[in-house]
């Protein structure tokens, strides 16, 4: 295939391993605190609660919400359902940016600076741009362009984002690849044009990941790492 | 003073030399066609035309416009003035993309490197992100968030460019420094709360940059190249 002129990622997953860095950061939370519970789990549903509280501001049920206070309220719930509160207004926001100090999988930097050499690379992600500039800034992700969801002020899989991005750099969407470990997004970015490649990520829901981290649609790349879809770009 | 969280940079002119990049390539393009000109008085009425093109942008007389294309409507204004033309569309298109290629002062790239290490660095400008990426993707500008007037749909001066900045970044307007080589630039930012750093470009202009290059107000900085700034700072 002709190499495309931007590679957008997904973050959540595709480049950053959310569970097991959130479950690291609530296990070290709980420690200092003296608190027992079962950290993956809260992990796993503090994750669960993401796409209904997005689908809620994707329909308008509530105006436009960064992240970071979807995270906030769902924090509150689950604490609750677990018990591990009260928490404070500084635990919410120590918790809630454990999200913004998530680890990379080991492949993610090199990947990314070899395909910066044959295409734009960015983030398109449903994180907000403060939180894009943290993961990358902590992280060394050599972004060429920064993309949050508050640009677009939408959620994926609206098409305002994967459109909206192809516009801003002035690109065709089939000038532009979208490169994600979830069949979904990809699924969405392929009905507006966009090229598509599915990178496995067999750990990311840890020991439950199964098939979601199986390509389930006729993406133009399969690839096992960011380094691989860059060999496979000519990176 | 303390190290604010971001620097963000005004670009033509501040970063980079619009003059000596837009007269060369001026010059390349008329000795192919065998066409004679004066093309420093032409790269300086095409920059002429920029404020006030932008200014009927800001008034809402005409709707958002890009960059690229004020700058395509002042370069037919500026050929038929000139009588170099007729210029066809492949014609314009080479040259307002001169403003794409545009080559940086000898200081910036190690300067913005230094910068990095202390705080959020990127740009400020009146070009689009497109513009922007291709700015920093030819010459390595290392940015952490890239910023342009298509996302606010406003033009400097406007508020919306540098609070909407500032929001983005989850920062508080004095936690931003805009570091731009134009006091009129400076002058908006700090009235809306930013802090300030003048970059001396005693060559923006050429022979006729006279006065503009020095600090006309009470900026909290003001250094001769990002390297200084960078000292200042820290980095």
């Amino acid at each position: 295939m002709v190499t495309p002129r931007a590679v957008l990622f997904d973050v959540f997953g595709t480049l950053v391993d959310w569970r097991g860095s959130v479950i690291a950061g609530l296990s070290a939370f709980g420690a200092a605190r003296g608190i027992t519970a079962d950290w993956a789990e809260i992990a796993d549903g503090w994750r669960r609660a993401y796409r209904p509280s997005m689908d809620r501001v994707r329909r308008g049920m509530v105006p436009w919400t960064i992240l970071d206070d979807l995270h906030r309220d769902a924090l509150m719930e689950i604490a609750r359902r677990h018990d591990i509160g009260p928490l404070d207004d500084d635990d919410c926001e120590q918790l809630v940016s454990l999200w913004h100090r998530l680890a990379p999988w080991p492949d993610v930097v090199a990947g990314l600076g070899r395909l910066k050499r044959v295409a734009i690379i960015g983030p398109l992600s449903n994180g907000h741009l403060a939180l894009q500039v943290s993961l990358a800034k902590r992280n060394g992700f050599p972004w060429d362009v920064t993309f949050g969801a508050d640009i677009f002020r939408h959620y994926k899989p609206d098409a305002e984002v994967y459109l909206g991005a192809c516009d801003f750099l002035g690109l065709a969407p089939d000038e532009v690849m979208l490169a994600a470990a979830h069949n979904d997004d990809l699924a969405a970015a392929a009905s507006f044009g966009l090229t598509t490649a599915f990178i496995c990520r067999p750990a990311e829901h840890g020991p439950a990941t199964g098939d979601r981290a199986k390509p389930s649609g006729p993406w133009d790349i399969v690839a096992d790492s960011v380094g691989n879809l860059a060999d496979r770009l000519g990176g």
